[in-house]
């Protein structure tokens, strides 16, 4: 048994940019050499997201119009008028989606589907540099 | 320290076709040894579906009727407009529930609620054939 | 390699009562002297939830309201039908929010964003005593 942990950096645009992390997760699953356990795709802080979804243009509009529909970015929210700073859509997105998800990891591999993509989603109004931990847990036989 | 894993197999009607799997996830946990540690319920796809909740007709209604709320089957899809394949229903759904969950491990079994059940849902528009795949880590005193 | 688990227990108000289980959380991590690795946080029951968000009164409220809007308390649930127990609100929520949460562990602390905190919500219609399982898993060194 043992763990590996990497890093993905990540500058983003903001305002529900979602990225395709899925060849940097697998890559850190290899060369972590575990081949059977879990893996946990990470991003501390109170305005990103990470989930899975068929990383092709129609589906990642479906999903940026689902979440603007259920916190609006331009909705009205208590966190903006104590903080002013306009971001209580990305903080609520946030609180829905979760900021991180655990895989199985088998074969050396993250147990995905064919057309399964891991994202990440920044919520917050500005671009950011955001940093992506993977940690992956488990054994290399 | 170790990882164990297995395997559930389902033959499911899609349609958000919603299945008890607590039996077979204790099982897993039990057939490990493992008394102390985490498991994780998780299906490769994208339009895959696990959570928990009280596995009684009502409940279970409420949450089918919830996600045709958040992503209605007949609602307009960029996926669908795309591909033509008429699930971007069902991608959504499974974007924004998840396609696994990870529980604590204690006693030997998965620490769930005396009414909480571990259900996979399918929310593909067709019948699938799916495996769940069950990861147990931990130790064995 | 090794695994550390410790409990918090809350007495909660119900009616989705959102409590900042950071501190115990980090203690727990810290506890274990865990440096790298996942800490989870699960609560059984099937009408808990766990997630993170920043723990000001404005975005708890605006949480509050968006899950009153998701699954309002009095809206007709077939759960409440069938059991009368008048908490199928409550077990919707749970099922979309989840009972669990997986964080990384890094430099002996919970990965987490200057303003995310980890919350435990109670979305049953009375007051409960809970039991916030937390369990740490990883290296030492």
């Amino acid at each position: 048994m043992k763990v590996h942990t990497d890093e993905i950096r990540l500058e983003t645009e903001g305002f529900c940019d979602i990225r395709d992390v899925s060849a940097e997760v697998g890559r850190v699953v290899a060369d972590s050499g575990i081949r059977t356990g879990l893996v946990c795709v990470g991003c501390p802080g109170s305005t990103t997201g990470v989930t899975t979804i068929e990383f092709e243009p129609g589906a990642v509009a479906d999903l940026k119009r689902a979440l603007e529909s259920l916190a609006p970015e331009k909705g009205r929210y208590d966190h903006n008028a104590t903080w002013g700073d306009g971001n209580g859509f990305a903080h609520l997105r946030s609180a829905l989606v979760g900021t991180s998800r655990t895989f199985p990891v088998r074969d050396g591999a993250p147990a995905l589907g064919t057309w399964q993509q891991v994202v990440f989603l920044d919520f917050d109004n500005r671009s950011r540099r955001r940093t992506v931990i993977v940690t992956v847990m488990g054994d290399s036989e």
